[in-house]
């Protein structure tokens, strides 16, 4: 996904490393969730979720956690075909399901009409790279 | 700060009390932290910080945190003077400090060019309120 959007290969490897070890007891344990959408058996699209925790908000006062929707990505071959807006239909209700009414993702450009059609806004995030560890 | 930024006094007044209960044991155990300047003894700005659980990303792909700066404010009567300023140095330098070199934040409009002129950018964070609790 990060390939496709442009990143470099040398620092998608470092993090792709990281990610792994991350992603592992995550995976086991729930707190990473998503969906897979499969052709014959072979994975051809997919979406992860996260509850995060977050201090309560005026987008949601009562709350203390915000849904991220991550590494949406469809194989090439099976594009155009309307895949990611089902897994982000899939994403919406599983949120909803888990009691969460606040969802936040990070959007590619070639992503963004795509969540932009479903509801989706930009908000006021700013980032900034600093000289510590990364 | 969220009725400066022109919030609802209602649904400011739910999230101050579950804010308030939110933060109470996260500052008893240092996981919120921060700054705050006074004038003579009384309050007049302060900063929020915290380390938000990530997954290594592109940006920081040896790390699974980031920064995240919240809750800057400067009473009125103490704007224009650069104390928003010096708060956000301090909250970058406490973060390298820490160890974490990538930092993120939601900035008001009122706020947006300060942090523009430290280096801080937009990113391609979207948004969606769903049916869920909020």
């Amino acid at each position: 996904m990060f390939r496709d959007a442009g990143g470099r290969d040398e620092a998608l490897a470092t993090m792709t490393g990281q990610f792994r070890e991350w992603l592992r007891p995550r995976l086991r344990d729930g707190s990473y969730f998503g969906f897979v959408m499969s052709d014959d058996g072979a994975p051809v699209a997919g979406i992860g979720l996260m509850l995060i925790d977050w201090p309560p908000h005026p987008a949601h006062p009562m709350q203390d956690k915000r849904g991220y929707v991550l590494n949406v990505f469809v194989e090439p071959d099976y594009r155009k075909r309307g895949l990611a807006r089902e897994l982000m239909k899939l994403a919406e209700a599983e949120f909803v399901r888990r009691g969460v009414g606040y969802a936040v993702l990070h959007a590619t450009a070639k992503g963004r009409p795509l969540y932009q059609g479903l509801g989706w806004n930009g908000t006021t995030e700013m980032a900034k790279t600093l000289d510590g560890e990364r």
